[in-house]
């Protein structure tokens, strides 16, 4: 079984092919009218204009680090964070152009052949992205592991790659949240509320913007976030194989436990052609259980290979429960953040709308309150599962575990951007409501697909992080991190700050960047003639509109990933090491609590909003209907900017300690005396 | 000067003598005309009911809990919780008496004499109040002392004390802000919004209920918490002196060491006595530098003597320096919280109100999540100094520096509602515009004193249960309590959870309570001829209004306060010590933070409200008035019954985890294998 890690790159290249042919399958599709075809083309420019700008801004942060760590830790974690670096740009890149090649061609299936092949096109266009991300991953790792995995000391270069992957996803999770939220909030208020035109309304300045957001992101964002947490699960486990303590005579056994988490992740990925290809036999069922059913056999074929791989690599069967607990409770934390977003709490929070907007609020802010505790528990169960069947090391392959079948599940998550930007397509080239009631369906489907999205992504970032967290405490030759020392209470207190401040930092943001983009089409509408009033040929500037939202997306982004990067080492520089450990365990609990928080408290309101269109407490147009829709849009950048970023966050925090940790082997801090 | 120490309770007993003699100065000015007396008599009855109501229910709990603890830890610890109770009850009665006396009487005075004096009587009806809680905890204390304290083991039976004054406070402050709020949304939602009758209407059946909530909730609630923060700090610290382990040599002095929070104390009450007093000599200067040199004129006095204190008993000076850092941290927590809820972030959340309702409250949410981290960095820094000039014992010390000085700054939180009260008496006894234009302007002051006192409840509380901590972790035998353990990691999650599930627990009881209170009061007005026309000798069923917004408290009160008191001792049984030393961590990080964020954010709403109140951004009536009452609305459970609750919550968790301590010495937890 050993021999075949050098086989990962090349599985994931493999991958790479799989997701190129899907993708010119996708490509090969009609796509519809020519005004289709413009919108299409306007979408594709528009998102590829936000990741070129967001990319050059980068590309001096990742030169300026790689000078850093070259200089600071080693020149061969310098370089593999580069590569960490472009292998999540590169998913990005492909995941974009995939879905935004899908959008119009899913518009055409569902106008033409209906709803079925209608879900083929945007499933497999989904594919692309899930595929890519798995497929990058396992080529990165997989290479860094062939070089240098052989040896113990010469594995934590390979740190540098999750590394590179956490910055890209920051920013691109940050950016990409306030680009989105901007665009839909600015979109909205002018064209919906002032002018009174419907949502997605060609004659609106900002509706390709809002288009492009939820491909920057839904796709990038989500993309970046899933890559990050899928190379860091399987990098601290690497890292937590290479340097944690064996009983005598199980030395033998170290190149195992550290090979285990990259062949646990080709058995995922070869799992996950299956599943994503399974949509062919299943697509003749209703489509929300054929989405879900893909995942499945992924999980079911993956759940085989593993207790295989386990037991033929001789090591012990409790590290196959600690990978199920991962597995287990991934799942289930996904299906809580569905039920507290379109169960009974939602059709809760609909009923406070009959005494106005602030009752919403609150019991939104109730529900994502309490929606913590139970995924909370079950992060609890996975530890304690995974610790007690499988010590230390269960922690970190728990999170494998949780991951390894990404390639289906982020196909899933990527699907339902797509479809809703399907239905903007239909809306905006009049494709006729027939049409349009299939794009709908997809759409519905996607957003119950999203909320699961979210809360999986929450659960696997709280379980990388603690795996990065104990990697971290190896490498750093850290026996003991002692709550009874004041220094790490203070260095708990300081990771506390960090996702509130970045949370209160990103909300205020997307309100700044949305106020651009107000002002913007509010000026269009004024100084355009012809435009609202909807005269032949008058066309929106749609560009100014994606550039204007680029710009304010970009220098938003740039404080909070900032204070992510540097707060570990100022921590490790003048409180110390422990302190650091504090650190990352206070930002680690408080991110976790408030991604939970925010992404359901902001699911549950969107979707209560919707309960209430959907003709419930007097429908569309009533009061009922207004004070949802503040509870709607406080939830916007709960649900799409602030939460999402606590994932990225707490994982970038932990592997950025992990990258310094070898500095840090004898190091007690300059202000500890 | 150690001994000095058997004088605590009789310097106690003192402090009560002088504030019965300040009562009874309060009791025989003149308190107005019929409708005045009737006034105060039906919300001095119906504080009064509501407190029978509640002791009711909490002479079973705290019979219930004598029980467990004299059968399971030790009788002398029982006794001492009975007393501990019963002297957060007395605290509570007496201030209530006070301030429910005090208020038509500085009503009338501002009738009759004007400002000063008007002013002179809110103090000093403040004073019995601060003077209640300083004189009672050093009665209490200092008899426990005298006991128990001669003897290093029996000085843990004191830990009992502090026990009963956290489960009453929990219970005070919950139940107290729960009411509070539901009877001030619902005599405002069916009064001022259904009805369009003024604030304070004598007509509005809520409105009786609404004051009393002032004084259920600022009052006994308020006094309650730093009640158990006071006893709480000195009992943690004479617990760390106690049990901490001293270099060689040192041994004579520990007695010093247990003695010292005693000492530091008494000094404190003898300088409260001065600076109340002060305000005779200050009162000719203008309201709001008055109220604030007398906590000046307390905390010179105090540092003086405690100065001296240190130096005669021989410790080193250290100790004085970890007093100062607290006393000033406990200072500047208070005044950045008067920055963020009547500062710049107000005008900015003001300016939201163009853009409506859902932009005032991302703004508000944004502003309480930034406002966590300048307080929380000051915690640190009283825990950095405090450590490196005195240890693990310079924790407990802080905090007692910080809470010493209580019957002073206790005085000036207790004032605010007493001023508040008297506005709305003048308002219903129709004293003319001139009274209420004095009334005004004591709220006014009395609003900022209370962001200040609710800023430093906050951080007394944050010190006091770290302080509680490390008393826990000496008295459970725990030399370490490490977080590379992933069962303490455990713990830290599920100490997470507890704050955030009675955060979103509370928020709903006031949804239902208020919702009640707003059946009831609709009722009335349909039901009772006449009322709402202000017919005369129409009288609304005000004590009705009493018993709905009591009874549903008290109903909602018990879920939370059963999950404080109970999570503690089933993490302890199932996971273990080292568990809930990692789970009392979470709760305090989690705790303070949620208690900033809710506090501040919910102040900066109310105080953007009252800004364009003022006629800034259109002013009262436009609809960014209305934008902002939303805000106010959501602020309303957040900084008067959610955020407080947290406070208690933490170190009553923190104090029932000291007190089962002894009895997990050699305890591993069930599940621990």
């Amino acid at each position: 079984m050993l021999g075949l890690t050098p086989y990962a790159p090349w599985l994931g290249i493999l991958g790479l092919i799989v997701a190129y042919l899907i993708y010119a399958y996708v490509k090969k599709q009609p796509n519809g009218n020519q005004t289709m075809q413009d919108l299409e083309e306007m979408i594709h420019d528009g998102a590829m204009a936000f990741l070129k700008k967001e990319y050059t801004y980068l590309a001096v942060f990742v030169a300026a680090v790689f000078i850093i760590l070259a200089a600071g830790v080693a020149w061969q974690t310098a370089v593999a964070f580069v590569t960490g670096a472009c292998c999540s740009i590169a998913a990005g890149l492909m995941g974009m152009t995939s879905a935004t090649r899908g959008n119009s061609r899913t518009a055409e299936a569902a106008n033409k052949k209906g709803q079925a092949a209608a879900l083929n096109v945007s499933y497999f266009s989904g594919a692309v992205m899930g595929l890519s991300v798995a497929s990058l991953g396992l080529v990165g790792v997989g290479f860094w592991f062939w070089i240098f995995g052989e040896n113990v000391t010469t594995a934590q270069y390979i740190n540098g790659f999750a590394m590179g992957a956490s910055s890209i996803a920051l920013f691109a999770r940050v950016g990409g949240g306030i680009y989105t939220k901007a665009a839909d909030v600015g979109a909205d208020l002018v064209g919906k509320v002032e002018a009174g035109i419907p949502e997605d309304d060609p004659r609106n300045p900002g509706v390709i913007a809002d288009n492009v957001g939820d491909n920057v992101g839904d796709i990038a964002g989500m993309g970046a976030d899933i890559f990050e947490s899928y190379v860091g699960s399987i990098i601290a486990t690497i890292a937590i194989g290479a340097t944690m303590v064996l009983q005598q005579g199980q030395e033998n056994l170290r190149m195992s436990y550290m090979a285990l988490p990259l062949l646990v992740v080709m058995g995922g990925l070869l799992s996950s052609f299956v599943g994503v290809f399974s949509i062919q036999a299943l697509k003749s069922i209703n489509p929300a259980s054929a989405l879900r059913y893909t995942t499945f056999v992924a999980a079911i074929i993956f759940i085989i290979l593993t207790y295989n791989t386990i037991s033929l690599l001789g090591l012990p069967i409790g590290i196959f429960w600690a990978i199920l607990s991962g597995l287990l409770v991934g799942i289930a934390i996904g299906l809580l953040a569905e039920y507290y977003t379109s169960g009974p709490p939602v059709k809760k929070i609909a009923s406070q709308s009959e005494t106005g907007p602030a009752t919403v609020v609150i019991s939104g802010l109730a529900v994502g309150m309490e929606s913590t505790y139970l995924p909370v528990l079950g992060i609890c169960t996975a530890i304690f599962i995974a610790y007690n069947t499988a010590g230390i090391y269960g922690i970190g392959i728990a999170a494998v575990g949780m991951l390894a079948t990404v390639g289906a599940t982020m196909t899933v998550d990527a699907y339902g951007p797509i479809a809703d930007n399907a239905g903007g397509i239909s809306e905006m080239a009049g494709l006729g409501p027939e049409t349009r009631k299939i794009t709908d369906s997809l759409d519905a489907l996607g957003n119950t697909t999203a909320a699961i999205g979210k809360g999986f992504a929450i659960g696997s970032a709280a379980l990388t992080a603690l795996a990065l967290f104990v990697a971290y405490t190896q490498a750093s030759g850290l026996k003991t991190i002692d709550i009874t020392d004041p220094l790490v209470v203070i260095g708990v207190f300081l990771g506390g700050i960090i996702p509130m401040l970045a949370a209160a930092l990103t909300m205020t943001s997307v309100g700044k960047a949305a106020f651009e983009m107000v002002e913007e089409i509010r000026r269009q509408f004024r100084e355009i003639p012809g435009l609202l009033e909807g005269k032949e040929g008058v066309k929106p500037d749609s560009t100014t509109c994606v550039s204007i939202a680029t710009a304010s997306a970009i220098k938003e982004m740039i404080l909070p990933g900032l204070i992510a990067v540097l707060s570990p080492v100022v921590v490790a520089i003048f409180l110390g090491k422990q302190a650091l450990g504090g650190m990352l365990l206070g930002a680690t609990v408080m991110g976790v609590f408030l991604a939970l928080f925010m992404a359901n408290g902001g699911g549950a309101w969107d979707n209560a909003k919707k309960y209430i269109e959907a003709g419930n407490f007097g429908g569309k147009g009533s009061s009922n209907h207004k004070a949802a829709v503040v509870g709607d849009t406080v939830g916007d950048p709960f649900k799409d900017t602030s939460g999402p970023s606590m994932n990225i966050l707490i994982k970038l925090m932990s592997v950025v300690s992990l990258v310094i940790a070898p500095l840090l082997l004898h190091w007690v801090g300059l202000l500890r005396w």
